[in-house]
């Protein structure tokens, strides 16, 4: 269904890790891919008040560098896999704008992204520029969580099913019914009323 | 690649949208479908200090027939499409949560959302129900953008187009290469410097 996937890298391993899969479904579904590196000018408070064209350019090289890694590493990965791909890196202090207008310039109808990127895990629940392409979006986007996010759910999953289990073999079927009951009319009451007298039925049912 | 997609509704014209979309995808990539609708069990504040278990049935007949006409209407979407279906709905205030338990209960392995809901599109920039499962999933989020955003996308690309286009027809081409420089040139200049003198190369190149 999607034929143009945008694939943004910043070069991160969570970035890497979502092209790897982001290939993956561009071979499943037969789509091409555009790769993007948004070079960062950086900041100009380290350069002094005014800087000189060559330095300019010298200040450009470490970049350049950078994309030609960071894309040569999908391009890699879509020619192994047989895969379409085209490279396209952008100087840009804002990656997520980056990303919107090439989506729209050369007419993506996906973007596939990593819900962090080199901002890593730590300090958000979702990624800054994912967050701002996923607000500023035009086209679907796809959000793949890190390896450790799966994890975590499942084990959580699991250990839910576990309880689960455990409570129904433990209490005969009645008691859980009842115990439901109590848990839903507890949890519609108004919050600051902390007990509650439940009557059983006077004639339950057989 | 993705066989098992999660497609919450909240009975939104946007959601609808979405699922129409979802379908179309799980038809392409022959993936099954899990619809799910999160009945709300609504706010104790309208009803009361406590309420007996026979209201509260009654109360639960609202969300039920909501939660049989918008899980039919994806169920007859697959039908359509000859979309495998399993249509689930369980009690729940919190929609999001619903939504990653479903995904981590039933195996899902990618969760297809609208990026607005009931909510719409006046108050955020992103639906709070997907920004909550975006930050919480375990496994892959794709975000549908409002068909509006898609061409409101694409009719500002169409004008930057334009205007790039008439930039580079009015100036001869050295003059645009020496505007670049300076544009450049004064994006990595100090803010608050707000005037410099741009040398031209005292032996131009010819």
């Amino acid at each position: 269904m999607f034929q143009h996937i945008l694939l943004p890298t910043d070069g991160s391993q969570l970035s890497r890790d979502a092209a790897e899969r982001a290939v993956a479904f561009a071979k499943a579904g037969n789509a091409r891919i555009t790769a993007l590196y948004a070079k960062s000018v950086g900041s100009t408070e380290n350069y002094g008040d005014l800087i000189e064209p060559e330095a300019l350019e010298r200040l450009m090289v470490g970049p350049e560098v950078k994309s030609k890694e960071y894309l040569g590493f999908i391009k890699k990965l879509c020619k192994d896999a047989g895969v379409h791909c085209t490279a396209i890196s952008v100087f840009s202090d804002t990656p997520w704008e980056a990303i919107i207008n090439a989506a729209d310039d050369h007419d993506c109808d996906l973007i596939f992204m990593s819900k962090h990127g080199r901002g890593g895990l730590s300090s958000l629940l979702l990624g800054s520029e994912t967050y701002r392409v996923l607000t500023h979006s035009g086209v679907p986007v796809l959000v793949r969580p890190p390896e450790i996010d799966a994890k975590r759910r499942k084990a959580k999953a699991k250990k839910r099913e576990r309880r689960r289990a455990e409570r129904v073999s433990a209490f005969p079927a009645d008691i859980v019914t009842v115990t439901a009951r109590v848990i839903l009319l507890r949890s519609t009451m108004r919050p600051g009323i902390n007990s509650f007298v439940f009557f059983p039925p006077l004639n339950p049912s057989p």
